[in-house]
């Protein structure tokens, strides 16, 4: 199976006659609310617990006011929890950038829709990485936007304290004009001037990755009127990813004990794995989870002023192949999150930009800037491009 | 889904022409190889690993040889981890005399199809309970023999030092006919005289269960010489259930880790939960657990030398409803092995007999003897019948 869409009657819903985003079509993972259709989460049995729902989502509302059309529900990885977009159930969404290879989850056939120009836009969610690592496998534009800036209503929750809508468009333009709606502010005109080069960042990369991405650092280093490296975690990104691996499977066990409890659902194992080791964390490894999770909010905010943006590479590599073993995947991982856990930590919005390509596979240039930086932020991946 | 046979084409192999089985029909629990068939092991992505096997398992060539037909492959739980007999992928088979009920686990397709009379008797396993528990909850004769006693070649392990092959009957002669067979021994024609009524073990049952098995416990009593009341285990029940909760998990674990780790097999979500615990047993936990098995195995010597069995409820209570949640269904499964757990630990056989019923549904009482009283057992069955 690679079809990104989930399997069911066909779907489609008409946005308004007239609107900023008219013309337009999109997608919404199958975490957000379609009204009339069940929400199924990536597994087979999610969708028994809960009605089917009778409004839709704050963002495919949003999106349908402004213009666009849904056209489909995309697979995601179960019940959010995956980074690499295998589903067992639902099957593994086509990366037409790199067949084969995975698209990256969990928001995998949001991406793997817009990737293969069945929709133009499609809508994630992003706790750990969910929009970021699709947007770097499959060649897109993506963003988590700042931790809670946009109404999550109808958005089914994972980790609260980390989740985020995000997006994903082929082109500039198109993600800009998606974000203006979504984020309720238009894209500015002027740019930050400051860029940091996050050199911690970088060498978690691949070298083969770091060295590809450093044509788009140059273009991005030339909009700037200033440009320095320094370290994004003074205490090593390994530690913020810690911190995050500490959080964010306490809350998200959290979230679906009461589902596991009553409905001792399907799920391939390490999904079930890893909540119950998340199920396990002691009280005393969040606290000082929780400690290191202030002083990563305090260094966000110290590091990237208004007027300074930070890049890094999204993934440290490109798409892993398919079916690959967890005694192989597990390391993997562990690495992508090294990458990617500043963002569930400490709320920063972050864009991914494509435009390099490792032994012809996508990886994406990512901009963090402070919170409310969003933006901005798409500003100068409109400047980019 | 009620059917107890596993989804697929219609399998039927004749047995032998003649033989001490000829015109009885059989099936065996898909943890046993069919050749030309793969073995399933109730999970889907179990059989992707294996090879369709070329050659029967020994006890399934066995019943062929003697005369015996197999008709088909049944249910298991979940490659045998599981005691009521829900599967959420292949269903839950009917439990005809208990509808609504579970019909307990693991072989739980075996005993449903003897029970609805689509055979005459049938293959299962029974490491922790899983012959033992589905025969009381469907109103059969089933048999967990003396540990090593049978070949288990192309029978799929579980935790190998408590894995056993088990099987039903609805009535005390083809019960003891099939006996014969798999035992490679007459069944005997003197009896025990010595009885010991394990007063530990109709404690832990629940009141109205205990009270019901008392006219079995008399006219099992009224075919030996001699009655006493002790206790089967002096520390506890409950610990040695304690003991065996260690190893076999641990086992178990360690059985399935490779296909875990190179299939990521999808799995109802506590079947993967306990063998993520069971990876967790430190070896200090094994380490005391194997003193306790060696104790418990002297214990079981010394109470019961030849000539002497011992008595107690199978369960400790009839089949529950089925689609419980896990909240409910974890402390029933901790009773239901606390009443079971000597066999694994121990590996001495167990006959349950039926006859007995709760607001009427069955339940059955057990008869064990000393290591390789096997025969013995089957005599008394066939005795109290």
């Amino acid at each position: 199976m690679t079809s990104p869409f989930v399997a069911g009657p066909a779907l489609r819903i008409a946005g308004a006659a007239s609107g900023p985003l008219a013309g337009l079509t999109f997608a919404a993972k199958d975490l957000f609310d379609v009204a009339g259709h069940p929400t199924g989460g990536g597994n087979p049995d999610w969708a028994r617990q809960n009605p089917v729902p009778t409004r839709h989502a704050w963002a495919v509302q949003r999106l349908l006011d402004a213009g666009a059309t849904l056209v489909g529900k995309t697979i995601t990885d179960e019940v959010s929890l995956g980074i690499l977009g295998e589903n067992p159930f639902d099957g593994t969404p086509l990366n037409p950038a790199a067949p084969g290879h995975v698209p990256g989850g969990s928001s995998s056939g949001s991406a793997s829709a817009v990737a293969q120009k069945l929709c133009d836009t499609a809508l994630g969610t992003d706790t750990g990485g969910s929009v970021r690592v699709p947007a770097s496998f499959c060649g897109l534009y993506g963003i988590r936007p700042t931790h809670g800036r946009l109404d999550l209503t109808g958005m089914m929750a994972q980790a609260p304290s980390s989740d985020t809508t995000g997006w994903f468009a082929r082109d500039a333009e198109t993600f800009a004009r998606v974000s203006e709606v979504l984020l309720g502010e238009s894209i500015p005109n002027v740019l930050p001037t400051k860029l940091v080069v996050a050199v911690d960042a970088f060498g978690v990369a691949d070298p083969e990755t770091a060295a590809a991405l450093q044509p788009l650092v140059r273009r991005l280093s030339a909009l700037m009127k200033d440009t320095r490296e320094d370290v994004l975690a003074p205490p090593g990104l390994s530690v913020w990813a810690r911190a995050q691996s500490t959080l964010q499977p306490s809350e998200s066990c959290r979230t679906f004990r009461p589902w596991l409890e009553r409905v001792n659902p399907r799920m391939q194992f390490n999904v079930a794995r890893g909540l119950t080791l998340g199920s396990m964390i002691s009280d005393g490894e969040r606290y000082w989870a929780d400690l290191m999770r202030m002083e990563a909010r305090a260094r966000m905010a110290w590091l990237l002023p208004p007027g300074t943006i930070l890049c890094l590479p999204t993934t440290p590599f490109p798409a892993p192949a398919k079916g690959l073993p967890l005694s192989t995947l597990t390391p993997l991982r562990g690495r992508i999150q090294t990458l990617t856990s500043h963002g569930g930590l400490t709320g920063v919005p972050q864009v991914s930009v494509p435009g390099a390509q490792v032994n012809g596979l996508p990886v994406g240039l990512s901009i963090v800037g402070g919170r409310g930086s969003d933006a901005a932020l798409v500003a100068v991946a409109k400047a980019l491009a």
